[in-house]
């Protein structure tokens, strides 16, 4: 085998996409920061223990292990930054009043997410720690919303739901732990046969309220209707006022510019949600931008159990559905030793240009830049001319010859 | 052993820190740009066998290994990327004429590579490639110079040497593998008892040049001593008049803003350079903070032989010696349920203020802004007012009292 060919699911990103991720990653990283969000920078490796605490099986599969030399201990290589972000605040920051954090960095997955995701995402996140109140997750949304939009994505899906519907509806119910996780896995896949078969044996109010969660997903209409159809569970009817609540927010500050939806059995992603989730969608896209909502416990492992509200999303992904932007224009210089042309080129690249030289006897090959201007020698000054514009990568300049 | 306990040499980089990286990175990439550099993202992980063919023992021994599930071959986590933007040129973008790259991503070192270095360096570099000419070298010094002084590090001292100067001299030695690598470890570590050891069965004009390299570092007048004492190699003549080329260009350009030395037995580092290598300092700081210069071998082992030059530094090191910048000014704002506010929070940060919200009962803690303003409800408008600058983290606004 080549000794280039890439392990699948992985890939070397090139000049036009890598210039889109990192004008995304600063844009995203910009908004957190007019925000108030403060940048943290987790490690990629930690001992297990750390990186697991709490997080559940499906993050455990996810994450590649290996072993420290230093100490002979398990380390991973971090499959998700939202437990490590909490331990920040928890043991490192320890503050009293509200935090926002975020954090922008490469994650590794042993097996991908998607039939054709990255097992490398470049995953972007933010956080605020230390309110309970739904306004946290009102501010959650908000900035999620505001980051998808930097991407350029128009009209937006917003899809709300809140994991303490379900656990209402089960909150009575003597049932083994595999017979809960099978319910889990049920509605997760939204399988009305399966969530029959595995709540055969619960109270019948309980498998009444369990199939119609499996048809709560549409607009705003369908918070009307659970309130009728789980009336019996005060803590599922106080779930779903909270989630009427968001969504008269959002729709008085976005109107149709998003688009909500409900989904009131979505159980997928890590264990670590306590309340309300969301997810959000481009038009015409399967795949959720952003997956974020509520999780009060994930500080718990490192003894300060937090209210924690966020989200996070992977920069890749994003990049794919993002508006396209124009190439840098750039200015082509040649290579002399002449110190007036050395300080013209570096007084323009002061003066924000892109001044590519060509070295002697070999024009530069670029891809990522407009090369519609060149230096040139005129009446003994170094000038900027145009250069024609139907081959900006090696466009010569009109009427100078290049050495070649 | 606690949760929260990293790895040694593995740390959570907090908020203050955090947002000097992220001002460096973007300086540095812009930088890059500014002088015709595309930007690649390389894989974390990668087959071993593409990872360090052709880079020898010492990245071999520094870098993760861990088992592809999907694969079940060996992959490592890259501890250095010069060999992997080499296969991008060599494979991926496979170019006739001059390319050049950038890169800037984090890797991972099984052992530090200093007393109180970090295990997980931010690697920033910039390669040159398809071009054997010293323009070219000069060209990543030059580059690598403007990326230290972005980092506000005054007066660099630039040393430079050439690993074939030392090759001559061994050129026509007959020696054992062993032996060879016995005198570069001698020279590298400057031990001369070590080096007359190693090289006693040498010709004795081999082992008086190799005794003389020991003591060939210092300012320009290095290079006369050596054109003397090496003579005999024409190899090593040859390198140092380049090295005085590279010399007199800098110092044209320079002048007393950068301290020019040579070190002709400079052996330490990567066994992939092939000519040239440099590498900067700040004053008085005993460990590099760029090392660089030619590597024409590197893309071998993917099937094009490029020349290549360049350099990389880790900007956890350089933010260490960094000039430190202010605080990003902030409003603070309360919440309310209030259209006019959130119009107001909302253009101020499209406008690219940094805007807070205290949310209802509980004010916001923050380090790393310093708010000085606050968004107050005045004669029926939100207008902005000036806080007590006294403490910037928690002030409240003169004459308004928050809900707390």
């Amino acid at each position: 085998m080549s000794a280039w060919v890439l392990p699948d699911h992985i890939a070397d990103v090139l000049p036009s996409e890598a210039r889109h991720m990192e004008e995304l990653r600063r844009r995203l990283l910009d908004t957190a920061t007019a925000h108030g969000y403060e940048l943290v920078i987790p490690p990629l490796l930690e001992h297990v223990e750390s990186l697991l605490t709490g997080t559940g099986e499906a993050l455990d599969l996810q994450t590649f292990k290996t072993v420290d030399q230093l100490s002979g201990r398990t380390v991973g290589i971090r499959a998700d930054s939202t437990q490590q972000v909490a331990r920040i605040d928890a043991h490192l920051l320890n503050r009293e009043g509200v935090t926002r954090l975020c954090y922008c960095g490469p994650t590794l997955h042993t097996r991908p997410e998607r039939p054709y995701a990255s097992r490398e995402p470049l995953q972007f996140g933010a956080e605020i720690y230390g309110y309970a109140g739904q306004q946290a997750d009102l501010e959650a949304i908000e900035l999620a919303l505001a980051c998808v939009r930097e991407a350029g994505v128009v009209r937006p899906v917003v899809v709300m739901g809140d994991v303490r519907i379900a656990r209402s509806l089960l909150g009575g119910v003597l049932a083994s732990m595999e017979t809960l996780r099978a319910v889990h896995v049920a509605l997760a896949a939204k399988d009305a046969s399966a969530l029959a078969q595995v709540s055969a044996a619960f109270p019948p109010a309980t498998r009444k309220a369990l199939a119609a969660l499996l048809q709560l997903y549409g607009d705003a209409q369908v918070l009307e209707q659970a309130r009728a159809q789980l009336a019996a569970f005060p803590a599922a009817l106080k779930a779903i006022g909270a989630l009427q609540w968001l969504g008269a927010q959002l729709q008085v500050q976005f109107g149709a510019d998003v688009e909500l939806a409900y989904d009131l059995a979505d159980l997928r992603g890590y264990a670590y949600y306590s309340g309300m989730r969301f997810s959000i969608y481009a038009e015409r896209c399967n795949d959720a931008l952003v997956r974020g909502g509520r999780y009060d416990e994930v500080g718990a492992a490192f003894g300060r159990n937090r209210p924690a509200a966020g989200f996070s999303l992977d920069i890749k992904q994003l990049v794919s559905v993002a508006a396209q932007r124009p190439l840098q224009s750039a200015i082509r210089a040649p290579w002399a030793d002449d110190a007036a042309l050395r300080t013209r080129i570096r007084q323009l690249r002061a003066a924000g240009e892109v001044v590519i030289q060509d070295l002697p006897g070999m024009p530069s090959e670029v891809d990522e830049f407009a090369c519609d201007r060149a230096l040139v020698l005129q009446d003994g000054q170094w000038q900027i001319v145009p250069l024609q514009p139907d081959s900006p990568g090696h466009a010569q300049p009109a009427g100078v010859r290049v050495t070649a």
